[in-house]
């Protein structure tokens, strides 16, 4: 068996090799430090059905080191999960073999990394499901040194021994060196240890290369109890090929060819050993709780509610209906409701803390695994995860996030908790929802669609009560929006969603009593936006749209309302757009929302102020030099 | 002085409760489990000249947990900085004391808190600045015990020790409860300990109700040499109020006025107590560094060189001529080119290795300090630090971030390191400057701009080598644009910045050979966006714009180029926007632009179809349709 480690880890090392310097580029040093413990893993350790990557029993291995991706692709063919030419396509366009890994492409791996340290966060959230439901795989994460300068690792860290995740198991590549340097801690394995101890961790040092030491300590691994371990792999750079092994400046640099021969001849040549990887056990899982019909939560329309509440209300619901569904929270339940989730169903919500990045990580490890979770925290929160955000989008999970307390109408509590950029940072997520209801049923029926929603969703909740709106049975498509007022005398169009439609709601109601008739858009879904609608109210109220949003001017509302008017020769409209344009302060909701130039009275006046303008087909400057046709053509 | 420092501390609690209760909201409990440490910090410690607040041999303090600011207001009333009326408007629309420390109306505060977790790593900054300068000013954080949750707060316990920053002192006030429940740890002072002690600080847990202990503490903590200190101090929330005090569900509530009554009765009745706190010293500063005039680097227009190269070469000669620039970088100084401010001063380069949180945040603290600061990772890390460059703005500090390798142009490494929205994610930065070069000398002329350009700036720089278009004498204001293309028969205009204005100079070339005429516009500053430019281009070529940018389709160029056709009557252009709409994957450089359909090929295309298209106002719906003037209203 020694002998057969031996031949594997080189053979891991040589293909490394191989598949870079086909490549032209990638990371064969930092693969070459890894392929020991890998050996080792795979040949004793794992249990994985690679005709099956999805099966619930099978371990999951996340190599959060992502640009080690060779060492991976390298143990893919020795399992015989991928063959010797796909092997060398690595990193070429249209392989599966990306430079870094991509479940897009390649279902053998359940998320993406490459992004450093967040590996580990995405195993907790792993281990965690196996023991929801009661299923006996472990979770391995192989991590670079360096990355553990990241603070979502010991985010990780903490939250893994929170929950005394003894089937969770953290390697740490320690070769010393980073990219640009030798990392902080350099080769000193007691610091790392010291560390991963304090964090509650069972945690040791081992001898990355010897691959007896790299299977004592995998066994002791998993037989540890009661709490996580890390082991941590002293290690060298580009190990096994003597001119690199060590040494500095060999970060990310592909062997030249002459270079490669030497290496691999060193390392005692080409190998295409097939090793089998034992497949688990199929465990029974747990009796999976029973779906209760879905009762969506309704409200009458002379209540007032806050969505936020509503966003609880329908979790608890969904919760009934889907025993897959699972939410987690930054230790702001009671802000963001999903207290109720957790009061009806207290095994499936998760307590993450003021750790968005873990948060959003871990949920990314739950829905690979096939769960449908909701995500929530303050809005303006989310900030700290969207790193995570956005490699949620590559990891191509599905992932529902809800930020409430958004915008400057939160009140009193200022700047710093008002979620002024979430819809920018959303609107810019591969594939992604984005939704900014304006009253309790909408909530409501935009959650029951979310639920069965793939990719990055994201809802806008609003922390003040508002009045009801819309019936319980009203239908709120996705791509929809609603008209809410609307006269054949239109003289323009207000688009709002969220606070702000309340406000215009009151400004078309002081606009009719001058006369003036304005139609109100409910932009509910501000990603993807109903263009149709849209540029119909433009055609039908003069061209002229006002967008008022309670956001800054950039990214949000008035961005997605433009997007609407491209790309199709079509009569554009006038945009005026009402947005948070300076840091307001604290003050009663009211007060920002006057401050900030998005109430009611500015937006009557923004409407005055237009009506009497020229129409956009009106302007004389447009009449007079714009050439026509294509004369000029 | 016992007998003082209780009955400031009493004080700091009744002010506490006066002014929440008085706002109607706020967080005395979280004011009260502090005020015994405040108190015997501003009374016997901490080293400040209230009269001039910014004096730089002034010790600082930062509040972390900014939701306690009542007991710093309280603290700021006690020194004589602000009055009895002062205090009792906290929250108030207009009011200084906004619900969280805001320096934008307060300057007695450094940074705006209110975001958990960020304060230490300012402090990291603030300290380093200390040693840098050569002053003997000392920096205390204080933070609560749930923030220690967050990540960032790891990576400044490791940054601080890594450089042995003993002129640093965090006070963590463990008070058990957070808002929602008990926090994780909750009185666990030796697992709060164990863990500062592993990322080697001194530690030690510390009675904060004992104000003899308390004194002691930080006494030693102020004679420990070589390591930063971390004081557990053991609190209760809500202490000296027996209703509140150590109880759940008084998390962020006013006391109602009966009850606030009785408190005040139970803490001995309200006090005006006023208290001096020391001056500090004033210490001889290092000799600065002399400046050499600027000498910004020039490049050949037959030259081919990367953006982010001349990043590096700028940052080395603006450093030459501004002894108060320092640089940060992420590990990644050998591909952002930060490395060349390194070589040329080494002190003023901090390496702050794969944290990109704690260095957006320590390059707060020391711009806070007068620093000119500039940061570099790739621009998909920056991601990583949202929350803090947001809370950076809120701050008022001035940042210039510099975000390398940007789009699916970085080729080979894939999505997880592209920077696909940090256009987006800037844009929504509160006052905030976006510039995105396409040439060598346009770069060195932005950052010669950046130096003394305030608030916060990105810099999007490019991977790849690029032809120099502009003469290093050429003049690129911020707010501006080129129009590198014109000519009377121009049919359409297309607007790039960075990689693709190359691809669009490319098909303008392609174009002309058919004969057909376009307009190409470098949009370099994305905001603010040169909206006189933008106008007069599509007046003059047909109302048609093309918008070509390596990143999402939302809140980018494109959204960037539509704001300057808003709020005003004019006619609007039809925009087609050429963006990236699915992940790439891994390829060529070229291939990737192919593929994500933004490469010349695509332009010539979008040209041609939009060519032959009606114009915006030959559109016959809109002539059929769209009521003209105000007919109808």
């Amino acid at each position: 068996m020694a002998d057969t480690l031996a031949e594997l880890a080189a053979q891991l090392r040589v293909d490394s090799i191989r598949a870079t310097t086909a490549a032209g580029s990638g990371h064969p040093s930092s693969s070459m430090s890894a392929a020991d413990i890998v050996a080792v893993l795979f040949q004793k350790y794992l249990r994985f059905d690679f005709q099956n990557p999805k099966a619930p029993d099978n371990d999951r291995f996340v190599l959060s080191k992502g640009h080690a991706c060779p060492v991976l692709y390298a143990a893919f063919k020795a399992v015989g999960a991928i063959d010797d030419a796909e092997l060398l396509s690595l990193r070429k366009l249209g392989s599966r073999l990306e430079g870094h890994p991509n479940p897009h492409v390649l279902p053998l791996v359940d998320v993406a990394t490459g992004s450093l340290g967040q590996g580990l966060a995405v195993g907790v959230g792993m281990a965690l499901m196996a023991r929801l439901d009661q299923r006996s795989f472990r979770t391995y994460v192989m991590m670079g040194d360096s990355e553990t300068a990241e603070g979502s690792v010991w985010e990780a860290f903490d939250k893994a021994s929170h929950y005394q995740l003894d089937n969770l198991c953290a390697l740490i590549d320690m070769n010393r060196l980073g990219q640009s340097g030798p990392t902080e801690l350099g080769w000193n394995d007691e610091a790392y240890v010291a560390r991963a101890r304090a964090f509650g961790w069972h945690a040791l040092a081992v001898d990355g290369h010897d691959l007896g030491a790299i299977d004592r300590a995998l066994a002791e691994a998993q037989s540890t109890k009661g709490k996580p371990t890390c082991l941590i792999f002293k290690t060298e750079k580009g190990h096994g090929y003597s001119l690199i092994a060590n040494k500095e400046g060999w970060h990310g640099k592909p062997l030249p060819e002459d270079k490669a021969r030497e290496a691999i001849q060193e390392l005692g040549g080409e190998r295409h050993l097939r090793i089998e990887v034992k497949k688990p056990e199929a465990t029974r899982p747990a009796p999976q709780e029973s779906a209760a019909p879905l009762k969506l939560p309704g409200y009458a329309t002379d209540e007032k509610v806050a969505t936020r509440k509503v966003y609880g209300d329908a979790l608890k619901a969904l919760g009934d209906a889907h025993p897959d569904l699972v939410a987690l929270d930054a230790e702001v339940s009671n802000s963001t409701y999903s207290e109720e989730l957790r009061e009806a169903h207290p095994r499936r919500y998760f307590e993450m803390y003021i750790a968005e990045q873990n948060m959003v990580s871990s949920g990314v490890g739950m829905a690979v695994l096939g769960k449908r979770v909701f995500i929530s925290t303050f809005a303006a929160f989310l900030s700290r995860a969207y790193d995570q955000i956005r490699m949620a989008a590559v990891s191509n999970a599905t992932l529902h996030l809800c930020g409430s307390h958004a915008g400057c109408s939160i009140g009193e509590d200022g700047p710093s908790q008002m979620g002024l950029e979430d819809l920018a940072m959303m609107r810019a997520v591969a594939g992604s929802t984005v939704l900014y209801p304006s009253d309790a049923n909408q909530t409501a029926a935009l959650m029951a669609h979310l639920v069965d929603l793939p990719g990055i969703s994201y809802l806008r909740t609003t922390r003040a009560k508002t009045p009801v709106l819309y019936s319980a049975t009203e239908k709120f498509p996705i791509g929809g929006c609603k008209v809410l007022r609307r006269s054949d005398k239109d003289v323009a169009t207000i688009v709002a969603a969220g606070i702000t439609l309340h406000e215009a709601l009151d400004a078309h109601a002081r606009l009719q009593e001058s006369g003036v008739s304005v139609r109100v858009i409910d932009l509910y879904s501000v990603k993807p936006v109903d263009v149709k609608t849209l540029r119909q109210a433009a055609r039908e109220t003069q061209g002229r749209l006002i967008v008022v949003e309670d956001h800054w001017a950039e990214g949000g509302l008035a961005d997605a309302v433009l997007e609407a008017f491209s790309d199709e020769p079509q009569p554009l409209p006038v945009v005026k757009r009402l947005a948070v344009r300076t840091l307001p302060g604290s003050g009663k909701p009211e007060e920002l929302l006057s401050a900030a130039g998005i109430d009611a009275e500015h937006i009557v006046q923004a409407v005055m102020a237009l009506k009497d303008a020229p129409g956009p087909t009106d302007a004389p400057e447009a009449k007079a030099s714009r050439p026509r046709g294509r004369k000029n053509a």
